[in-house]
């Protein structure tokens, strides 16, 4: 694996989501905006907000979440340790039913680094 | 509600966790060991693992989770604007289903800070 | 059981969406307004959301939810044997572990018709 | 994507559904037909069932479900705009992990009108 | 907590249970037929068929679900090591989001061997 | 399908397990321990653990864990007919959301008999 997962990854997210805008439904178009603004700085940093996300995704099992919320973290400075214990607290939550998605996880973050 | 309900949980979660120790599973004691240290200060503050800790209990839905975090999270300091920053994203990121955990949590929180 | 429970149910919900709505986070209120609107009648009639965010909550086990759709698909005209057939659904997607959901939504719609 | 992967879904389906039955457990094979009588036309039209299990399959987030569901109500009449509205019913339920399967949904759907 | 739980437990099951079976439909009475046929002595005897259920209920975070199993189970001879050997894989399967079900579990079992 | 995914399915997973220890956090080396010996004989056999690990994963509906579980029930002595009955379990508990996870299941559990 290559940094490439990271551009096919963010190609086919933007061409779905423009598949879904020319649906023109607005309500589903102001959820993503308000799913967007939702991890922003604030009260709360946006580094804190993409590893609450990042969490959530984990325990939630699902691995486009996981990869989206990975890059973020890795651009709002998450180092590899802060990885590590974070993929720690949703293990931790989430049981052993969230490892093969920890592997993909781990995977992919280490890639970032690379 | 006043704050007798932290007593109260608290009371009941230490009465319960004695009664599983009792039984004497040595791999569910290291379990509870492992969960405790998850969330110290580490790599990652003590706080922002709480806040992870509570958003992952928000979106799998567990009352009892969202309540030791909310409590957790009071005595790491996280302000209310904090709190509801916290409770957005979970609410983003888990969607209607969570709104009857979102009550109950920001019940609980407003409390803390009366 | 009387048809108390409906009183005290919206009372409570009431209550604490107030109590949310006082935090004044922005991003909440709006998620609520958006949820709020998902239901209106539009190319699919209200009834018929009605019974996909019934269904929704049966299978992701949220006795509240159950409680809010079983109210708004009664107001909609959704009659008892209409009912159980939305019940059958989502038994059948979600198996015996919605059960106990099952009982309570079985309840609480039997009570409105009394 | 062409509508190849219609086909091919399809038939992989038989094929593995017919793998099941080979082994030949009575409650499985029960279950099957319980299971696709659900949806048949009573006192809800088979269009309102077939709606309420593509919302179900999007909240419990399972791909081969949502395509299945897809299929079905597309052969029911669902319209393109009765799909976003569905759509955004499981996407509001569900919240942004849903998102994923939302954008396949989507292709899916889309693919079927072309 | 007197064994007068297991009583009412009991009591309130078979009276809703009946209030759904009076609604008529076909479809939802096999459902629950198939299921008690799921857990009879077959290739696999009953008491590994209950611990099964047991473990997905716990994972699963149904109450009411552990509280039948447990039941089941505690007649099907299970032992108190053995219950706490079916907890501790059912925690390390789902995480630390279970330990509020394994609490209830815990005391639940703990009666009946009383 | 050859058994060859039996194969690349364990290479993948050591090759995934050994990135993730060479990250070297603690906690998780712990928890990965923890998990293995849950499964081993004590006052529960191995093969009823694996059975109910195998259901726990179909009810949570994780490819790899069941892959992985089939695998280990397979090695404890699991017969055709024991797996279709624990299949049956897992279908009933979890509902028609779990079918296209009891396709892969059965497809993977026939392989390793051939």
């Amino acid at each position: 694996m290559s940094r490439k997962w990271k551009k096919e990854f963010e190609g086919e997210r933007s061409r779905l989501n423009e598949l879904i805008f020319s649906g023109g439904h607005l309500g589903i178009k102001r959820f993503f905006a308000l799913d967007e603004q939702a991890y922003h700085d604030g009260a709360l940093p946006a580094k804190t907000k993409e590893l609450m996300g990042l969490a959530s995704s984990m325990v939630l099992r699902c691995n486009d979440c996981i990869a989206y919320h990975i890059v973020r973290c890795f651009d709002e400075g998450v180092t590899k340790e802060e990885f590590y214990e974070a993929f720690n607290v949703a293990l931790m939550v989430g049981g052993s039913i969230t490892i093969p998605h920890l592997r993909i996880a781990a995977e992919k973050m280490e890639d970032l680094f690379d």
